[in-house]
């Protein structure tokens, strides 16, 4: 991985900044934020404006340009990947280490007196804008909306935004009409006296058709706004998508049931006009709900009388509950014969050296989401960690799982801290919690037997998963950043990845998909009732990795229970599809731990 | 305890709330909080106007009396002791509760359209005020501050505000000078370009000029204001305060060693003036610090463009980690013997049934923050558990400490909860964390172990302690609740507290003061450093209590080692003062467990 050279471009962008055709007075500062006009984490090609101007292409980051500076800020999933991809130009902010400043402070203590920083009102969530502002003004400074993307002038060659086909999904995957989710978004508005829903993330506005797309990469998402008032719906999409016979019935754009569910169609790139007309003709108790993450662009359209900012909507909160009908389909993908086959034949394939494709090797497993490139890739060894986290992004079953092996003999030290990494594991998934739990309660659980050594991970413990949508979905998660995060609620699913990174050397990562149930301990405090964990992911974790004296009694009975529920359902598929050679290797590799 | 009759009282603030005389029109609903123009969190007996309102006393709650209904909100430390003193006038409103409704979301529901809602500005805090009067806003109705007390107004035999001597503390107590610690403060001043800075919390004025007061029971605080600029000292107090010699001599009033360390001296009143004499008076750049905690009263004196509000102020976090002359004063009083001496003659005493004062036993013990009262006092019996919070608001030692007992056969079931509330005290106390973790993320390792059983408890699991100070104090703390707290460092005083509340039958609490101390685990993760709880308290925990078959042998060598520093420290003080009875009792009681 050798880094971008960027010297050039930010000669380029710096004789932008100064340029007064694009503002009526230069800018001293630019911010790129790696999102786009919907906040995607994931994006396409045509957005990737921060990977463009440093060479960083990790999915989370923010560069600010100044005159003399330029700075990159991300998380550390990230910190060793982002100093082998930016040149010597950019200065790596590393997040959530104590000594890094906050964009905010580093701008204040870099930028001349009463200096304007200018930033893309699109890209930039109107809750970040505000904060950003706030702390720029109070330092003298301004913070300026550049209706031009800065970038976008320096990017000679940047692609066309993507407008794939879009598939519709039936009743038996979705287990509700759209119309139904129509329905009953608007009985959540008239409770809460709420005229009007701005919808902007692409996930939900693809969860609340039933429709699927292909625009970002892994995301099965399509660009997409809608506007759902009482009687109308309005959604804003390239128009050219619309005009399969399948698509136009299921949207019932020719002959709707009902005139309340009759969609109404525009131009994408209109929303922003149509909001306004429909803002200038509320009425003043009117109030619109729009996501406090949504873009400043779009939020400053609604006046502030009318405007109801909402840190999650009510799709993002419908969509993180799954019914019946989601689970079952999940159920069947995520514990699926394929990745136990799939293990067992790199294993296999190993024995002869001839293994294909590797995930990562020894030290680009430290490169918490390493991708495979041709110039890092590695042979895979006996001496080496192995880490598979596979499935990430993929639409066909979105399983998310990691696994790490070793196929030769582990150190004692790579034993220890997988083991820990096991601890942190077992701990998050076989807790039991009270309703009403946020996630980021949990988080510590799964980093406690790493503390008790002095080690850490610095990345979060588990993320939302979506039904054959983004592979990371709000509003629940395991964290310990506090983002306003909602109670964890039976049906929800969510990953559990602790893991741990030594530099240069090996990373170790352990993720289950896990769902949401009810648990059944032996008292009902004030009749709360308790919640834990079903994992749904059924893959054998391997135990040549564990140093088994240090684990508890009840850790080793929760490892050969999850061995043995791997064997029962796994082993019956394999068993049926007559597959004899993955079947003698997943009960190898499933033998009770003592 | 029988209810507060508040029929007439809550007639009569209805008809001053329609009263023209102290608005230009009449409100529909008043704010009464619990706390004072300093933001207390204990209040002095004229600033106890959610008491007066509505007959409950804990130290938390806020009152809001509509033209319809009443309705007063506190937390689950309260929820019984609330139900019990308020009548049925009141709506009690259960904090932390998922069908209980947010104070502003239940104004929403009840007023009608365009609404105001009165609450006195100098006991409301600036954050507050603003989210409430944003909410208000968004719903059409008006948050209005009047600056006559309505409660005062219906208050007819309202106590006067206290005075009482000051006392000043030497070098030997603090380790600091007060002209150092304006010295300290003012080089962060410097830092953030700060030209002036507002103290309004008692206890930081207290522990800046290191005297102490007597105006708030068991807060050893007095009522005053400060404002520190670069070269001025101003100390707003009663002026009939300052007149002994040794305090005139304490604050070099009559002979300054140096000018930018004279102090000038203002009624307490006159902070209102003062303040806004300084603020007509600053340079465009000038920025003045005050926190955004302080009352909006006077938070709104200061124009916007100078405002710069902090979550907590220098003071606060500087007071929060104690030098080594404190953690000496506080070992030597924490660890001393007075308390194995109080706790065994209560033993003892009881053999005779003429035991004189009894904390709290049974059901009592069930009311979190019960203080005996004449008509619910029960006799200790040796069928119930006996649960002494001893020393929680007393100023000469500050122990804090709580330990529940049984002198006759605990049940099962007792035995068990106990237990639970042990591991997570012990979770707690033995926890390793990194360096910059916040106490929020430790909360739920004391309660892990009661989730496990589906049992909870509704309090926080700790709280900063003062030095000589109050013993709730921020900015740090142990609870589920992430306000914005400080992150734990080497020096801090916390105290660790899970308990358990079988309403109508025990209370369980297991409170020790922990030290935050530097651990040295086997590794150290990007040397980030590790930290832990070194328990100050040192007083047996009830072996009887205890199922040790619950525990692991982890825990069962954590009450071990507990139980032999006891021994060791308590111990050998018992034995200088020779005090056989004392010593037999304390080895009897730290007996190791296997």
């Amino acid at each position: 991985m050798s880094p971008k050279i960027t010297g050039e471009l930010l000669k380029h962008l710096r004789q932008v900044m100064k340029n007064c055709k694009y503002f009526s007075e230069p800018i001293q500062a630019y911010i790129i934020p790696s999102g786009d006009a919907h906040q995607s984490e994931y994006i396409a090609p045509c957005d990737c404006r921060r990977e463009f101007i440093c060479g960083f292409n990790g999915s989370a980051g923010t560069a600010i340009v100044t005159e003399q500076h330029a700075a990159m800020w991300t998380d550390g999933r990230y910190f060793l990947q982002a100093s082998q991809q930016m040149d010597n130009n950019w200065t790596l902010m590393k997040m959530g280490l104590k000594e890094t400043p906050s964009q905010e402070d580093w701008l204040i203590s870099v930028l001349p007196e009463n200096s304007k920083v200018g930033v893309d009102p699109w890209i930039i969530a109107a809750d970040q804008w505000k904060n950003m502002s706030k702390a720029l003004s109070s330092a003298g400074h301004s913070l300026v909306a550049v209706q031009d993307n800065m970038i976008d002038v320096v990017w000679t060659d940047r692609p066309e935004r993507p407008s794939t086909p879009l598939r519709t999904l039936g009743l038996e995957y979705t287990g509700m009409s759209w119309q139904d989710k129509i329905t009953t978004l608007r009985a959540k508005m008239t409770e809460r006296k709420i005229s009007w829903f701005v919808a902007t993330a692409l996930d939900e506005i693809a969860w609340l058709f039933n429709l699927r797309g292909a625009d970002i990469e892994y995301n099965p998402v399509f660009f997409a706004y809608s506007i759902i008032g009482m009687n109308t719906i309005r959604l804003f999409v390239d128009l050219k998508r619309l005009s399969h016979p399948t698509l136009r019935d299921h949207l019932q754009l020719d002959s709707p049931s009902r005139p309340e569910l009759s969609i109404q169609t525009f131009p994408y790139e209109s929303v922003y006009t149509e909001l306004q007309a429909i803002c200038a003709a509320l009425s003043p108790k009117d109030k619109v709900w729009i996501c406090e993450k949504a873009s400043c662009a779009l939020t400053q359209v609604i006046p502030k009388s009318h405007k109801a900012p909402i840190p999650y909507t009510p799709l993002c909160l419908a969509k993180a509950v799954k019914n019946a009908t989601e689970i079952q389909v999940l159920r069947l993908f995520i514990s699926a014969a394929d990745k136990a086959e799939e293990l067992r034949s790199q294993q296999k394939d190993f024995v002869g050296l001839s293994f294909p494709t590797i995930s990562s090797v020894g030290p680009n497993g430290a490169i918490i989401h390493y991708r495979p490139l041709p110039e890092t890739n590695r042979t895979l060894t006996t001496n080496e960690i192995y880490l598979i986290d596979s499935g990430a992004q993929y639409v066909d079953g979105t399983t998310d799982v990691t696994r790490t092996m070793h196929f030769g003999t582990p150190s004692a030290f790579e034993k220890e801290c997988f083991t820990n990494v096991l601890k942190g594991h077992i701990a998050v998934s076989a807790a039991i919690f009270p309703n009403g739990t946020k996630g980021h309660l949990l988080d510590s659980f799964a980093r406690a037997a790493l503390w008790e050594s002095g080690l850490d991970y610095l990345h979060g413990t588990g993320h939302g998963v979506g039904c054959f949508l983004n592979v990371h979905e709000g509003p629940c998660g395991i964290s310990y950043k506090t983002f306003a995060d909602e109670p964890l609620e039976a049906g929800m699913i969510v990953s559990d990845e602790p893991g741990y990174y030594e530099d240069g050397c090996f990373g170790i990562r352990l993720e289950n998909v896990v769902l949401v149930v009810p648990a059944n301990p032996k008292y009902n405090y004030r009749n709360r009732g308790s919640l834990t964990f079903e994992p749904l992911t059924l893959v054998p974790i391997q135990v040549k990795m564990m140093n088994t004296e240090l684990l508890t009694q009840k850790e080793r009975d929760w490892v050969n229970e999850y061995h043995r529920k791997c064997r029962e359902v796994v082993g019956a598929e394999l068993e049926r599809q007559d597959k004899k050679e993955a079947l003698e290797w997943l009960i190898r590799e499933t033998q009770p731990v003592v």
